[in-house]
């Protein structure tokens, strides 16, 4: 099968045998495939991985137990033991020895085929297209942060950063009843945000106000102190960007406004299934092109483009 | 009356007028104050503070409304405009108009006299004597911590920092039921904890291993990453230090394993002062040494050696 590999050389798309049948895993045959910032991270050297790339896809089940067979299917990416004092605590998510698809330890979706364990995989209902289904991953990482923050109709919420993971966080949380300021750099991104009832500013306009909730999902180096001027004492700041640099920081601010920061990773796949089958998330309007597999390198590089939003990839 | 005033030159022993009567305030004739990290960082420069430093004291209202008159008294520290929406939301602490004794833009306790707001005094015990009095206020900054995260008898907490403000906040987590480990860099000072049910271990012999609740009281630049290295996943790190720079700060594993992250500040006066009168946290072993006002700046110094705890000061 084909696939797009990282290797020390860097990603190329290569031939390689199909992933072998095991035990609790079902191999799955993609449909579609989505680039996300963390790819193109990966491929820069983050975490070092070798091997497949690609977390986000949508497929079909084509081997595994016959209630699995030829269903379609989407798929959580962490691979957790099951058996260690993380797991069973319930923080799956969290498994310290879990493999992540794509990312650390096992390969990923940029392939005709995937292995994934059973207990990863939500079946798609049927009035989700492809084409939303693969947005699922990032979506379910949108829902996290209500999983995390109480937000209410009271809930004065800025979202930083009108990259793709910021266009769905302000989405998630207006649809939860808040108060939603989406700050961008991008007029044509935060345009898709427009008549959801979400209010954008460009970062350049934008004179921070206190907020009760803050999302820093910019991707930046200085994202996090913008974060925090735009945090209320006694706020909440939800930290989405992972940034393989370590910026100057200045902390004190926390101290002083005790202000809450909650990392957020990857979230719950059922609400973001409900969501995409009720049509209550945009996420049509996020897609900026298809690429098919065999072109997948040039598809990392269309992603890393500016004003560039999901890239898909079609085996 | 005698003063120790910073201003543009350091800070020295002065002759000052006594602070004016004002409505709404009491004056208080200072018995005991205590020299705080804060205090030395002021000292440095810290805020560009002039006026009379120091803001944890025990002492005897002088002159104010007669039921006050008198009376043995500690104070909180942040006065707050008591009109604006914070106010209103009973985040006074956090009034963004405040004025914070001997911090920004009031006249702190090391002097004769200290004037206070009213709503901010807060009688004490007649048990308590005035050395552990004195410990009021940054005893308070401790329980702080309890106003804030969740803590019981399976709670692993860790406190990173054996200066005055982690030695009282092991103590705290520890009366709260929790299992408190200490982290130090001074024998002697972790040796205070001993038979308080507290374990505790120097920082060089240390391997970090996942707690729930991560205390970091270090003051040092290095410390918000040893914390995070203690937190478990979903775990959550208090930080109570507040640094005048800004050290390169990796944020990454906040993300990845979702820490919470609390910032933490002044605290309640009230479980502080029931701790104090039921003696249940142990101050007196903290006193290194009592100065007179008229040497204040000595005790400056003093404090500032390695190894020193709570040096007070005594009008």
């Amino acid at each position: 099968m084909w696939a797009l590999r990282r290797d020390e050389h860097g990603a190329r798309v290569v031939e390689l045998e199909p992933p072998a049948p095991l035990p609790g895993t079902a191999r799955v045959r993609v449909a579609l495939a989505g680039v996300c910032n963390t790819d193109l991270e990966l491929v820069r050297g983050y975490m070092d991985f070798r091997g497949v790339l690609g977390h986000e896809f949508v497929g079909v089940v084509e081997d595994g137990p016959s209630e699995w067979v030829g269903r379609r299917v989407v798929g959580e990416i962490n691979f957790a033991c099951g058996r260690c004092e993380t797991c069973a605590a319930g923080l799956v998510r969290h498994c310290p020895v879990r493999k992540v698809m794509g990312i650390a330890g096992a390969d990923g979706a940029f392939a005709e085929l995937v292995r994934v364990p059973l207990s990863n995989l939500h079946a798609v209902p049927d009035t989700v297209p492809d084409a939303r289904a693969v947005f699922t991953e990032p979506l379910a990482a949108a829902f996290e942060i209500l999983e995390q923050v109480e937000v209410g109709p009271r809930t004065r919420c800025a979202v930083l950063g009108d990259g793709k993971l910021g266009l769905l966080c302000a989405q998630v949380l207006a649809g939860a009843g808040a108060r939603v300021l989406a700050v961008g750099r991008h007029e044509q991104k935060l345009a898709r945000l427009s008549g959801r009832g979400i209010e954008t500013v460009l970062a350049s306009d934008w004179r921070p106000e206190p907020h009760d909730v803050v999302v820093e999902a910019t991707g930046r180096a200085d994202g996090f102190r913008a974060a925090v001027a735009a945090t209320r004492p006694r706020g909440t700041l939800v930290l989405k960007s992972t940034l393989a640099e370590s910026p100057r920081t200045d902390l004190a601010p926390i101290v002083i406004h005790e202000i809450t920061v909650v990392g957020s990773r990857c979230g719950p796949f059922e609400p973001a299934l409900r969501a995409l089958a009720e049509d209550r998330v945009d996420v049509d309007s996020l897609v900026s092109r298809r690429v098919p597999l065999a072109r997948a390198d040039e598809a990392l590089a269309r992603a890393a483009e500016p004003g560039a939003l999901k890239i898909l990839i079609q085996p």
